[in-house]
């Protein structure tokens, strides 16, 4: 009998199980995803990796769709790690969630087949970005939207972002220390719509470069004020020239909401969010 | 000439000037509205204080609509102050939201007559109250929102709601500690909504006893999930005992929201909010 359960045991380690997880946070409590070696401030990483382990009872790695600095919230973050723990999915959501520091959820868990990779599988990413577009500062979230105090006019900044969709090289938008190999993305949609005192810029690729989408929302507020022209948006992208670009908008805005992977996955479609957003769109 | 300049600082040193201001702030980075003397934590009043009495240069106490506990949000606190500091509108709103910490913001600001009274001169005071009622928690607004992971219904929770419209010995409802002499309250309007994954409870009423929304939030959620009958808000209500009531719900989820006076003193109408409400409503 103990010779068969050691058997089991054994045969349990050798096994080896790809998980998949979508997980949500609030970019102001954390400094960015990425563990840092050298700084004490909490990551994302970090503190999923600590609350996956303590649940799989061994150390853990996560990898994720889509790295999100400083400030950077999301509502739906893609994740898969590799762990010889068998849990239940109740079990892992149970666990994790009571091991997370506040600010930070898992939303949904399951095994996935091994060839499953959170960012060399996803076939799109979509970020929102949201604008408080009023005269007088909010005080209830400074660190949930960026604060434009001059009026924007959301119809020109959505023509204006039109002149984005599709496969260009985006070197007026990346950042300057950006280390992705090409310049080259495709925008599969782009929209911008205003919801009350909030203005939404929506955007999804096949990809993202570095400080893409806020240097997309840092070229069509001046345009949104009426600094510059509608064309300015198109003509930089001509330009491939980030020095002639608009300023990175800041990070509290930005809302990393969606990943698309094959259908064969069948990661669970999820509403994008976040949370309270999503009543303003079933109208 | 000299004496001239001076005779105008005297008069104006004498002339004392009502100040009336609407103030937004997130309730979970302070702890509560009133200044403490024996806590070094943050409080609401302590910041405004400071941050008037920078402008005014002079010291400044100000007196609120309604006093806030530690956790509770509002997007529409109205306060009046008096001093001999004589600024215009635009220079109080820049200078205060200049010296405020983050977390909360000076909406609007005016002179007005010394016969009001932002606590005593206040007619209906209104409050929001925000559950999200998702079976898993959420990571991005944990200290914003209340969670129930119980599906609610909230035509139970409306239904039940109806029991405590109008004038009422709510003793049921008020938390042991209430130092108000009546525990007779006029509920105004009260309702319970559901936005998307967030139930809304939003209640008016000429004034309120301490806890009392954050009671009757802890009586329609077990009606919502259907452990309770509708029957109990109003049973309970009868039978004036605070030891049969249900428990106080948590503080995240508790906005106030508006605060109405005379139409003379011509306080701006404001959307209610928190801002991110707004636009569920506009349907």
């Amino acid at each position: 009998m103990q010779i068969d359960s050691k058997e089991v045991v054994n045969t349990q380690d050798k096994v080896i199980v790809r998980n998949a997880a979508i997980v949500e946070y609030h970019g102001a409590h954390f400094h960015g995803w990425q563990r840092q070696k050298h700084h004490p401030e909490p990551t994302i990483q970090a503190a999923l990796e600590e609350a996956l382990s303590r649940v799989a009872n061994e150390p853990i790695a996560v990898t994720c769709a889509g790295r999100t600095d400083a400030g950077v919230h999301a509502s739906t973050q893609v994740i898969h790690f590799d762990t010889h723990a068998i849990r239940r999915p109740h079990n892992w959501m149970m666990g994790v969630n009571t091991y997370l520091p506040d600010g930070i959820a898992l939303r949904w868990i399951s095994e996935i087949d091994a060839s499953f990779h959170a960012r060399f599988g996803a076939t799109s990413r979509r970020y929102r970005y949201l604008i408080f577009n009023k005269e007088i500062k909010q005080g209830l979230m400074h660190d949930q939207l960026t604060w434009c105090k001059f009026p924007l006019d959301e119809h020109k900044m959505h023509e204006a972002a039109q002149s984005l969709l599709g496969k260009h090289d985006f070197t007026s938008y990346r950042a300057k220390d950006c280390q992705a190999k090409s310049p080259v993305r495709t925008i599969q949609d782009i929209s911008v719509r205003r919801y009350g005192d909030i203005v939404m810029i929506e955007v999804q690729a096949n990809a993202f470069l570095y400080h893409m989408i806020r240097n997309i929302a840092g070229v069509l507020m001046p345009i949104g004020m009426g600094r510059k022209p509608i064309e300015w948006s198109g003509e930089l992208l001509a330009q491939k020239n980030r020095a002639l670009g608009g300023v990175t908008a800041p990070s509290a805005g930005l809302y990393f909401v969606g990943v698309e992977y094959p259908a064969e996955f069948a990661i669970p479609s999820h509403a994008w969010g976040p949370v309270f957003v999503e009543p303003w769109l079933c109208k």
